[in-house]
């Protein structure tokens, strides 16, 4: 039988959910299960919260103490599910704790707070991830596969967007989200940073950005209650508003260590976009196209295709591709938001089962901050920027 | 607190694993929950299959005996997960033991075996569902709500697929999906009748059919093992073979009470073709189109939007949309198989818990047994043939 | 140099303009051409439309007499664009006078029509073509290749659309389209005989059917002037209504020769959709699917693709396909109609410079009336009708 | 009757076979015309070459000298569809003549040869074009009428892309087009500087550039005899190769003098991709997405829509939008490269006719230039570039 491993969850909201539900599903996908996560504490800031966010996602008790929850014997994985100001201080307690660690995406507010994580986890020995969760879109990973294995050749370019519409709307209330000391930035962190996860997953590291980073929207509303409901917020015309501190929309050129070139866009002010990570990769020896609001399916062209039959496959993914032992027995049964956080839980479970480090880790989440750094301050100079440890 | 009720699945493959999903995540996602479904037994063939499955899927209990499960009375809910030969023993055995029951699609291998089951529940008074899930794609219960609300006017017409491609290849093993004794038919009941349930949800009740029922393959390799891998089974060219007795593809014309007609369309060896249920609708005033493979999008054309800006609008469905309050904050975050089956659990126990019977019930899935004997019968003759009770 | 022949072309409507551009056009795509067509007269009904036609269309005369036109010594081609009503009359008169015929479609208003006028153009011994110029879209071109080449393996189903939009508005106007003496009949003749050629095209010859053909709309708005404007008539709420008395539509079932089975359905009344004309058929080996709004694509599923890469294949045609030679030097530089029309023309008058007969001739278009024929009586009976010389 | 106006065209290959077409068919498709073309003379490099082009194309004359044929008064208009280097000393020829000229793009091999024909023109006050085509297709400007009405509100963000694959193979060859004393660049020259017409006509006037400019394959086999058959040519592994000097592909930031940013992408060498002029703008109140690939269709999303229906509308263009009354009477009858040269011909005539610049003309296609260099220079330097005239 697979072993338990006790999980403390910090944060009960939308990631919240969504790590829950992994937590629970995981075993029933993936079968043998490198463990049987148990769903111990959860930690919310008050305790009514606390207590219904364990009734809701069936842990075994709740707490507002999140350092008392990091101290007990009976967890092995603190699971950060806080806005990004949290991360580092509750990341560095449980490393020195001894606790394996998952934390949500982007790791930190820039690069050196993300260092700081990194050396904890360093120090401590214990297994890290970041919860760059859209990379294990089977998609994506049969991308990888075919990127590795040479099928489109030398990569030439990669085009990178991450387009939603949720805060066009200048009534959209002022989340933390659009606040830089909880959020570190704007548009740059909170899904900029999952293109530049991907691009180093399916590329390699990037090693210089020239960006723009508009601000388009000063002020907002002043949110009632604290909540992050993204799209489904209300929005308010007439309530008090205050200054949003943190960049709209990043574009930038890319260029890569090993000579690619490309591009990276994210906005969530893009109206009709929702959740439009869209990748194209240009090869010497064919392409890929990717978009995740059709997530099921790659797009692959082979350009030693006979002359006649050349063009994009639309390959939807299923039981021949990656983690299809897993998942459902037909392509398009469909893969939806859980399903690439329950791979995520198997991938994290299964590091800390075989002791090595999964990917993306810390490490990869510090590179992502390096990456948003640069960005930013490319966005301020109008200068190249190098990305450097 | 919500409350709990307990849940006795019989069977634990494809399905049960679905179901099994939906009952940890449904509270998760609809919160406050209707109740708190507890996975208390778990009945499979043999001891080590049931234990597997109760560790697998997280079960308190594990059975071989589904008789002496539904004698508990720490049972609420029986859920059948079996093949179709299983359906109407069971139902009714769950019934006379006074068991809410949700039973998988389709509901029998026929009409006559359903009318005893629907009739076995109606005299227990207990709660009953069907599962067919699809009808509670996001973007299926949208486009029933522009129906209803009658944005594309009085339905012309309603063109309806599910392709799949999973029995193209001869070789593939004899599952039980290939045997009427088993399953009752071939494609008409494993696939047809969602597309029938759907028709039935959307745009009224079928009145008649005039169908062909085409049988290519006549033979397949005896499977080892019995297990129903659909397109992750192995194939095999040198076993020995068996007839197959049911139809591959169902091609029909519709007539619907009314007025409006159509045409259905269903098999399993349309290579390349996964999941492939569309629907499309035109009405008087606007069309609908949907395809399950984008199972996110809806698209709406409504004849009343200005001359110059008239088009098939792509509406990604979300927050502001059916179930959108449980789901995803933001549209295309995605919407997978699991997110049909958690929103399916939802309204099941809601049922119960108002004590209303949901909607497909048994008599839902009757009528779809009315209309798949229909197929079959017009199949063999070659004529239209009414649908009666 | 190129011989030049002589063309007279009877009508200068919609289909007037397209034919006079291909005849214009065709020498500049396909060099060196067949022969140089010359515009030589164009006839219509009064001495003002057909002097204006003769400007706007580059013709050397004009004539309100096409059997006048017929008689003369300079006119090698007869190229009938009048409504159905007076193909046969014309196209018997012109094999008559020896000369060759290109003839819009459908080639007449039935079946015993069509075999007077086939067997006219036998007894002269005249080059004949039908102007089903959809199968020449270079994608359905392609597609044939494939089919020809076993590609796709022995065909085991076709499914074929033609959904318009610009008759669902019950206030446009009574063209002759509606009318049953001059049209022959409704959808079935204007748009459904274009899928009956493309199935007999890429499949083989139907052999019976199986039809609902719905009448929606009743009546129409007496139309002023007589033209023919389809999407762009002006609507009438209240003008002078006259019945309408042909079908709005057609679905049917299909049987063909070779075993195959398939579905056909046409409609000019499906919101939304503009020139739907779509295809999709499954073979043993592989699949195919097209549609005309996006003409320039054809998805290619082969079955024998590695299994990881297997998927619908999106080839944009160029010069490396059916007549790519002769047309743009880069795949979706763009097909359009006109293109269509060029190939068309340069097939007709390479069947005149090599005395063989084109297809699609009159033998097919009279096949083509067969099946209309059939469709009809079956929407009558609600019986398979097959389909008899 | 419409007054006919005189041709001499200079150049028979891919130019002159399109430009010849539109002359014979814009007053087919525009009536009443405003002026009939007449194909007086074509001339090209050797007499066999002007010949055979001439009766390809259907001109009166042949000649192999455009300077006699810029100087004969039976010539109204020269029509320059010759290699990039021949533009600026046969438009000034032509302007000191008196013609009116219609020049492909791009206008010349940088912003100073453009401003001396420009000034040439000006001091001429003759009519003059630059034939940007692509800004022509309907659904482009449609886009135009969306956005000038104030549909999509303030443009935030234009997203423009021109990618092709027929330079991808090394082994294509050597072409004027990678010669840059012929040619003056590569990508931005001959594709990039359509997305810069585009962006121009929707955004406004580009201010500033940040590009990089990656030349990749650095050497190409000797073409044998000239041709410029671009994805139709031959490839040859084994022939002498000699370098190309200049860029394969450019990717830049971009600021507008309105306040909008964006980006640009051209290649020549993106496979799978083959005319992928794609378009995507983001508004304040609203979206606009556009892929040439599907030139038939808009699609648009209007921010002001029910928050339930909201979602791009794919407008196929018809008979209700830009050059409607022109075209063909159903929307996706298709739009094909010859409609986009029959519109762009019309509206050369029309200008002649009422003796106003068209648009795009030579302050356009200079400013294009003036974007064109910075792109160049700012791929060299790494630095932001303004754009200035």
């Amino acid at each position: 039988m697979s072993k338990e491993v006790n999980v403390a969850m910090i944060g009960g909201g939308f990631m919240g959910k969504a790590h829950a539900l992994a937590y629970a599903a995981m075993p029933m996908f993936f079968w043998p299960a490198p463990a049987i996560p148990r769903k111990r504490v959860i930690v919310d800031i008050t305790d009514e919260m606390a207590e219904d966010a364990r009734q809701r996602f069936s842990f075994d008790e709740a707490s507002t103490d999140w350092r008392a929850t990091i101290a007990r014997d009976d967890v092995d994985v603190i699971d950060i599910c806080t806005p990004n100001n949290m991360h580092a201080e509750i990341a560095i307690a449980a490393a020195s704790a001894g606790k394996h660690i998952l934390c949500e995406k982007p790791l930190a507010r820039g690069a050196a707070e993300a260092k700081s994580m990194l050396d904890a986890v360093e120090r401590a020995g214990v297994i890290h991830m970041v919860a760059f969760n859209y990379r294990r879109t089977p998609a994506i990973a049969l991308a990888k596969t075919f990127i590795d294995d040479g099928r489109i050749g030398e990569i030439r370019n990669f085009r990178g967007t991450y387009l939603q519409d949720w805060s066009a709307d200048p009534d959209g209330p002022l989340s933390w989200r659009f606040q830089k000391d909880i959020a570190g930035s704007g548009a740059v962190g909170d899904i900029g940073t999952h293109v530049v996860d991907i691009a180093h997953y399916l590329v390699g590291r990037i090693s210089e950005v020239n960006a723009m980073t508009p601000a388009y929207i000063k002020t907002r509303p002043v949110q009632e209650g604290g909540l992050d409901k993204l799209g489904a917020s209300e929005k308010n015309a007439s309530a008090r508003r205050e200054p949003v501190d943190v960049e709209d929309e990043v574009i930038s050129l890319l260029r890569f260590e090993n000579g690619a070139v490309g591009s990276l866009e994210a906005t969530r002010n893009a109206y009709g976009r929702n959740n439009f990570i869209t990748l194209e990769i240009h090869g010497t020896k064919g392409s890929i196209h990717f978009n995740y609001e059709r997530r099921d399916e790659l797009q692959v062209m082979f350009a030693d295709d006979p002359v006649d039959a050349r063009g994009f496959r639309t390959i939807y993914t299923g039981p021949a591709h990656p983690y299809g032992d897993g998942l459902w027995p037909i392509p398009a049964i469909g893969i939806g938001y859980s399903e690439t956080k329950i791979i995520e839980c198997r991938d994290f479970f299964q590091a800390i089962a075989s002791s090595t480090q999964p990917s993306p880790n810390f490490v990869d989440g510090y590179w992502c901050e390096l990456v948003a750094d640069a960005l930013l301050k490319s966005g301020e100079t109008g200068k190249w920027v190098g990305v450097k440890a």
